[in-house]
């Protein structure tokens, strides 16, 4: 039996909050014979079923609205609507619809304490990987043998802009490109001339590796890319142009250089590494009396941090000058945190009371900056940190960049070959989405592709098609969109270190993705239906498929066509909160046919669509 | 695309427990092109994937097998299937086959530190309404105008046995029929007869109402029912017949008759109600100095205790002597608590660090008696309270009764109608299951009916076939069955109270469902594999279902026909881990039809059947 259209959105054309009052809006298709209609909730935890009313209609649809309040013992409010009809019954919660109570992972939940920062959703993010970005002064570039990394086992290497990365086993982090802070100084016209309004930069602290995951002072900016004083000006350049900052914070491990440990015994100080009677031995997981201590993932240049060590606590979140309350202060003032393998971090071995923590570390940034935005890494599912009370967002591999992999590349995150089909690919999404508060949602950072996977067109084989097709979902789906460096110019490479090549700049004239990526910029720039409006699915079938974001009257119709014959589709944008408009190709401008509030569209074979009504 | 039969269970026969080790078993259907078979699991919520090696075959199946490590950082380890084939991959978790990585929630789930009792899911439950069983002493019998309830309002009222109850509204709690322990004492031999091997009784401590969820005394049992020596006596009997007792926890509210309260002012002490300095006034929840106050669901006759208050935790649960502990000693040693609506029980409005007190009451219980069974009162989903650290099972309401109501009546708990299909249905039932670790699935605790409830025979509108079908589903699904009073008999009775009427004992000789349901608890008792064997679904489609038990070679296939036609099913019994066996009706022990590891059966119209193989 198909269902009635049946619609409820989080944003504020359908969710007021007043005080503790949550006001919420249900749209219902019009016809349909309804006997009641209900919000579900759980004051107590016990259920509790409000009747709502009609409050207006336009000519497809009837309005209800209802008014609950919310939770006060806890942060998260769920609900769902009952929706009564002779003989049967329909739910509606974040998922969709159901012919039972949907399980309570799934109903919509409304954060009141805990919510992400306002500004974060209006963004388009840019990472920048420093070392391959832009050499902006080449007398701090490294310099081939100036230093050994791995402990102690290789030198540096230094190379030439451009060159290929050595793709063999172990060179990975010893070789370097010379990128640094300046580069990125002389290339914020470039990004914000591209339409970009906040960077997110891989880590900047003094680590012996190009990439900077082995921290060995989380206190100083790496000589190599710049210093204190330097990054401080950077950060005041940003802020004036009105973008936004964020930083790499690596705090699960250490390098094996940083004094506490002193691996080589480089520095004066007897690190933990050294005896066991250092006073750094408890920073760290040694086995015993022995050399033996637990690295991440087994990789001992990454020995683990000890949580459980009040020093460590002190010295990463706790203290009045933390680490991460240190950076959040001016003269940097940065603008948010991606914290590194958050999930993974804790006491001991596995993750003990990695919550606590999680939640302890929100607690320090927002002590100094409750508008900073604190982004969890998770390879794999997050929804557990998404809760509100731990993180505002995710890098939303699971939610985003794997399912748009696996339908488009047919690659899952350890290449291996996965097969599946729209309809599962809308339900990753839509299961994802569903299980995390509507405000955290938006400020999930959406990426093709970063530092950590292959690049995306490398991924599908440089069909610029299928590359075009994913910006057009990037820039068009809920979430806060983030470049990799590159991307925008369609860059190559294989897994890491490949992904990690040097910056093309003499490229960057004459690239024929850059107009494409600014244009698509510009649009999520200007439309807030793409940077808050609502979902909601239009049209899907084995090989298209087609969603709306609307908001306040605006709305913008992505439609993809991943088959490879020209597709017509009748959209039905009577579903649309909109009345009496008409729509436009978002790119082209021209005029899109509508009649009967069906909107029609043709797309080519393997491309995608952007409409807008008028604004 | 059909996907390939691919199975795990939880049983001995898949996952063995040596330590810490985990060693896991997979069936794979032959004939599949296999590129690598990995277990994924989370030692520091990273995913790790471990290579299955072969390890056996049948004719039809391949059998896989590796080991993890039981995650040392909580209490939790979740794991589920890869399966690589050239172009694709699938992956198994508890819910079933997907095409991707399924979500978190539903990965198979081993919860090494706290488990349910074993003794549990050996049981058949027998739920008795004291009042409602057997008068066993007349003179103990609450008289007419004995004393007043609701507040002093409302006389008590005294009823023949079998006359009909008062369903108008108010009289509910006020009249009783004089069951009492001396009956459940003199109907122990009909209960064991009947194969009942464990009791759950509704509340018995001292209270004013019929029910008793308005504790006036937690230490005593009410003088109308017996005496703490009787009570001690009755569990002595019981526990001499290899029998179990459980009682109900009714720790959220208390009566207005408690002397902590003494709405009434009968009690010598000066309760909370009578004035701002009593002793007790932080028992409960007042408005201020006011006579206003929080009651359960703001029913003012059960004043909501307050758990923020030490006194009223070391009363109930943390003393030496606290209430929980208490019963679990000698001379009564009851075997279980079932706890009252405990997901609403906690500090202040709303249910306020509610997984606290959960978890502190198991340690209260367990302190005392390890293998006490710790059950929670959820009518809805029960899913966080099932994660090992709380409960051992809850009544099971959202994964059984709730669908099976909703297939078979139509209804939903509210009365509300409700349409769900077979698919929906088996859903459903799998999405519950799927959430909680495979011990705590078969310690919950199944229901067709309670004194909650419309009576099930009532629901299915007096259909004898859709109940003993119902029955069938009962005695073979996963968790343990409590039947509720007179449901061997096909009690009648809408909702409270008409779901509480007196146990028809002039029936019992010539009951036509009694003979049926002590062939089905004798059929349970006896066949391990429905105590604790995985389940494993062999069929669906729009109008009929199958599925199996199986553990250790022997197994039990319960099929269900709810079209009005004769349906012929074919079932896969290639796909149960048992070779050349024979399979028998396991009511009327015929052979049934089996060729090419097939069996063939006939049902009747809204019919149901039971096959074992040959024992």
């Amino acid at each position: 039996m198909t269902h009635p259209f049946i619609f409820h959105g989080q944003s504020k054309d359908w969710f007021r909050v007043t005080n503790d009052t949550l006001t919420l809006k249900l749209a219902i298709e019009k016809g349909i014979e309804l006997d009641k209609v209900l919000v579900r909730h759980e004051p107590d935890n016990e259920e509790y079923l409000v009747e709502m009313q009609p409050d207006g209609e336009t000519h497809h649809l009837t309005f209800w609205t209802a008014s609950i309040t919310a939770n006060s013992d806890q942060d998260l409010t769920r609900y769902a609507f009952k929706i009564l009809m002779p003989q049967r019954q329909l739910w509606l919660d974040a998922k969709g619809l159901h012919t039972r109570m949907p399980p309570r992972e799934t109903h919509f939940k409304f954060n009141s304490q805990h919510q992400p920062p306002a500004w974060v959703n209006k963004q388009v993010f840019y990472q920048i990987f420093p070392d391959r970005f832009c050499n902006g002064n080449s007398e701090i570039s490294v310099k081939t043998g100036e230093y050994k990394v791995s402990g102690g086992t290789r030198n540096v290497v230094a190379k030439q802009w451009g060159e290929p990365v050595d793709v063999s086993n172990g060179n990975a982090g010893c070789e370097f490109f010379g990128g640094d802070l300046h580069g990125v100084e002389q290339k914020l016209d470039y990004l914000e001339t591209l339409g970009i309004t906040a960077l997110y930069l891989n880590p900047i602290f003094t680590a012996p590796s190009n990439h900077k995951y082995d921290t060995s002072d989380y206190l100083t900016v790496d000589s190599h890319l710049g210093s204190n004083q330097h990054f401080a000006e950077l950060c005041q350049q940003i802020h004036q142009r009105d973008m936004k900052v964020m930083l790499d914070a690596v705090f699960n491990h250490t390098s094996t250089e940083h004094p506490w440990f002193n691996l080589q015994g480089l520095h004066p100080e007897v690190g933990a590494y050294q005896g066991t009677h250092s006073e750094y031995r408890d920073y760290y997981l040694f086995e015993g009396e022995s050399q033996l201590y637990e690295g991440w993932k087994g990789i001992k240049s990454l020995p683990v941090l000890n949580f459980e060590n009040s020093r460590v606590r002190n010295y990463i979140y706790l203290g009045d000058d933390a680490v991460i309350k240190h950076w959040l202060k001016p003269p940097y003032s940065i603008d948010g945190w991606r914290f590194d393998v958050i999930h993974m971090l804790g006491e001991g071995q596995g993750a003990k009371n990695n919550q606590h923590y999680v939640k302890a570390f929100r607690k320090a940034a927002k002590s100094v900056n409750p508008d900073c935005y604190v982004l969890g890494e998770h390879f794999f599912e997050a929804t557990q940190w998404l809760q509100g009370d731990q993180e505002d967002g995710a890098m939303n591999y699971y939610g985003f960049a794997h399912p748009l992999r696996a339908l488009l590349a047919k690659l899952d995150i350890a290449f291996d070959p996965i097969s599946i089909s729209i309809p599962e690919f809308l339900n990753w999404l839509s299961e994802a989405r569903a299980k995390v508060p509507w405000l955290n949602q938006l400020s999930q950072l959406n990426q093709l592709d970063s530092h950590d996977t292959a690049r995306f067109m490398e991924l599908v084989k440089h069909d610029p098609r299928l590359f075009r097709l994913a910006a057009t979902l990037l820039f068009s789906y809920v979430g806060t969109p983030c470049l990799y460096y590159g991307t925008e110019l369609g860059m190559e490479g294989s897994h890491d270190p490949d992904n990690r090549r040097c910056m093309p700049w003499d490229e960057v004239d004459h690239n024929t993705y850059l107009p494409f990526i600014k244009q698509l910029i510009e649009i999520r720039k200007t439309q807030p239906a793409l940077q808050e409006g609502d979902f909601l699915l239009l049209y899907q079938d084995d090989t298209s498929f087609a969603y709306a974001r609307q908001l306040a009257g605006q709305c913008v119709i992505a439609a993809f066509n991943l088959g490879n014959n020209v597709k017509s589709l009748t959209l039905p944008v009577w579903k649309l909160n909109i009345t009496n408009s008409a729509f436009f190709n978002a790119m082209t401008k021209q005029k899109v046919a509508t009649s009967n509030n069906e909107v029609s569209i043709q797309l080519e074979p393997v491309s995608s669509i952007l409409i807008e009504n008028q604004r």
